[in-house]
């Protein structure tokens, strides 16, 4: 994405299409595209072609997709001038809706929508049902929702966000401009940096799941290191991130975590990593800046996963990662090495027959 | 099962054996049962074969369980015939209890439960602690309960009950006769017909996991689409559900979802479906109707699962699945090669050093 | 662990270091163990070698971490005499902090953890917040957090703690000493035992995953079992335990339960099992005492699992598993198999090449 609207920094998920809108030449002017055919049309939100209405901004930014145009019923779409030509060349129906020609739509796309959809400013102030421990210490321009809890001494910078039915434990620090959904739960143990989004149900610094034997018995091991976020952390929903036992769970500035993630006590996640959805990471794993997990990896606990490392879904890591390397499978082994594996796997039924009767004929003669 | 008890439609979830009861000749003539020794027997529960107590109806639904008959208490059991007379046929100690036979016991329990445990009925009403926003609307004989928040503009049909701790956002629809459980977030975006259930802790329309790379951080994606849930869905615990980035999240009519399922930005899953417990589907993934995802199946983003398709526990799908097959395993394939290629998985270990001693003789013999 | 230091037994999870502290003598007083230098050095809290400060105890556990030593800042370390007698033998810089020497420095650890971070006494009492319904009858000291609600006629034991926004649902008893951390939910039909432990955002007693066909929808199966949670269970964040149909959900005495686990209606799990996080298990499943099952589990309906039978982490477990036996992989098997098995998984691609060209020339000649 190559864009310098801070618009798009700040602007992240608005509620709704608005009442008024954008003209498709306002919208051109600023994704500095091209307009084809009535700027005046005026635009009021976002839909995929298939489902755009007369007051709908749509994109086309795959060949795959342009039979949809056609027949789309868009206000105006972003279009490449390739894809633009080309629509224009067959016998049969023809888009007649706005062109803005870009050279990425999707870029452009994404420059448009929180300009069509401009966030709600926050409420700022805090709600009457909202409680407020003894020493806890708001910074400007909050906002907390009803029924919120902040505890004794918590301290939550400028413009930070706490969700309806949220929790800021006892002490914990949360960063400037960080944003809690509904239903958060910040533990004490939790620490929390700048510009960090929790989407609804996440818990950070719970106790991990650590027992010694005793007599038999389990016996819970004491947790009381830390749970930090960074800079730029975001959580998807009712992930967990546990808290460390002696020493901390830290999650580095700037990576991103996907829904119902598990993090457990005393891992450290490096920065700019995506944690992809309902991946699991048992305890003391080490992962380096830049890696990315897909959906369902599961780590066991104390091994460590290089930096820049990749790991496809559902790959199960009983080992260390090296640095850059991409791993697949159960185990998971080097992605080359598991893709030759599995390729002769699904063959391996089909010769075993023929190579046992071999074998039996063979070691006959012996 | 086949009944036209409209009780067992309504009536789901009683809280426990209420006082009254029943005694066993009025469940068999709800059940259009036959019944075999005392009548008279009052019956206030139910229980399994080898728990059921004096005042508990039971059923033995399968010869496996029939062993338990004899020594079980219960007052009065739902039975088969052929079981019925089996049952008379040994020297041993027999069941004295009240049989009530039918021709699918199981069934027959069905239809017992709901009158054995009549449902509460809904304390309609808004509790003094719920906060309903500006231009709510709230419909008739609507339950909102402790501490429940409806944002502004949020409207609610008919009989719609709200639980403890649950949000409904700004502007949120939900149909008549829905019902969300406790500590249910639905965020702006979300979308909700009739008759659906939403157990505790579900999330509808968090923002999904987009990002796009910038100056090496990752940008997020902004997220307007919606996350709309068809009439009849239900959905377990502590599941999530995104809303769309510019397309919507969709979950078809009578569609069921089990606990801590994700279901990521722009999914579209068909009608009637059943996705059990820690399902995971990646961005933008179509599943047609009536599809069966069994327990922790992944699948990776764009793909297509065709109607009526069926995937095993924990397979992983990287592809498109044809309509109506049904696939197993890492990487998912067709279940009958998917079997042959884990017997010969399993045998492979045994043959190897065979098979490599030969294959050197071979080779030198070349 | 070797200790009878009833402190660690009570004192779990404080919330941070404490002002005062200790003396190096007065932990190694409690711990049994000799100083050797300064005694008198106070310290306040514990960290890992690399990280800890003057006034921070750590400790050395494992050879592989002495090389920290020298250039740790801790005040003090817990250390075996082997290990101290070591770190005394090179030529380079030595640690000069207190030595607090032990046999068993992990242990020791423990035991000063929860004198290093006495928990706070909890706060007794009833938030002014808080609901109590009708009929609802409340031991001594029990605690009750802001927003939490206690439905009609529940039952708390003495000294039970209701976190911030839980819910404790209609007729519950919860037994002597149980802790619900925040935005917990008990529904009704939930039954929990003494000194049992629920982290945030739990769910116990949610309706099961059960529907019957009827005229081509999923008509859904009432729900009116329990969900029983036995003595000293512990439960992680965001996990979730549906209630029985007709039969109980029990988790027996002394298991402990990681995060995001889902626990299907009618499951039977034994006594002092370890079920890890994120595992999977499906309706009807019996598991004997003692069983551990590893992260990512997945166990398929109506199984059993064998008493002290182990399961490495993201099994799929298709059967019945033998008491005592330790299984692994998908489709899980006794654990030696499937090493041996994938071992030869991961050399089949190269030799399924010569294999190949061996039977054609085989072949050929028969």
């Amino acid at each position: 994405m190559s864009t310098n609207d801070s618009a798009l920094r700040d602007g992240l998920g608005g509620d709704g299409p608005k009442g008024r809108g954008l003209t498709a030449e306002a919208i051109a002017r600023l994704v500095h595209g091209e307009v084809i055919g009535d700027g005046g049309v005026r635009l009021t939100g976002v839909a995929p072609l298939d489902r755009a209405s007369a007051h709908d901004l749509t994109f086309l930014a795959h060949e795959r997709y342009a039979p949809l145009l056609s027949s789309s019923g868009a206000g105006a779409v972003l279009i490449s001038a390739e894809l633009e030509a080309a629509a224009n060349e067959g016998d049969g129906a023809q888009y007649d809706g706005c062109r803005i020609v870009v050279e990425r739509p999707y870029d452009a796309m994404l420059q448009a929508i929180p300009v069509l959809y401009p966030p709600s400013p926050p409420a700022t102030g805090v709600h009457p049902t909202a409680i407020i421990g003894a020493g806890a210490s708001l910074g400007n321009a909050v906002s907390i929702g009803a029924y919120a809890v902040v505890e004794d001494g918590a301290v939550l910078g400028d413009g930070v966000h706490v969700g309806t039915h949220s929790t800021v434990g006892r002490g914990v620090r949360v960063g400037e401009g960080s944003w809690l959904g509904d239903s958060v739960t910040l533990y004490p143990g939790a620490e929390v940096g700048r510009r960090v989004r929790l989407h609804a149900g996440v818990r950070v610094a719970s106790d991990g799941f650590g027992y010694v034997q005793k007599d038999g018995r389990h016996e819970k091991i004491p947790h009381v290191g830390r749970c930090i976020l960074e800079d730029d952390v975001e959580v998807g929903a009712n992930s967990t991130l546990d808290r460390g036992s002696v020493d901390d769970t830290v999650i580095g500035a700037g990576t991103k975590i996907d829904n119902l993630v598990h993090v457990a006590h005393n891992v450290r996640i490096g920065r700019l990593c995506l944690i992809m959805a309902q991946v699991g990471i048992a305890g003391s794993v080490h992962i380096g800046d830049g890696c990315i997990l897909a959906g369902q990896v599961g780590v066991s606990g104390h091994h460590t996963i290089g930096a820049g490392a990749r790991l496809a879904a559902q790959a199960g890591v009983f080992g260390d990662i090296p640095e850059g390397e991409t791993w697949s499978g159960y185990p998971a082994r080097p992605h080359r090495e598991a893709l030759r594996a599995h390729a002769a796997f699904f063959k391996l039924a089909g010769v075993m027959r023929r190579m046992e009767r071999l074998l039996a004929r063979a070691e006959e003669g012996e």
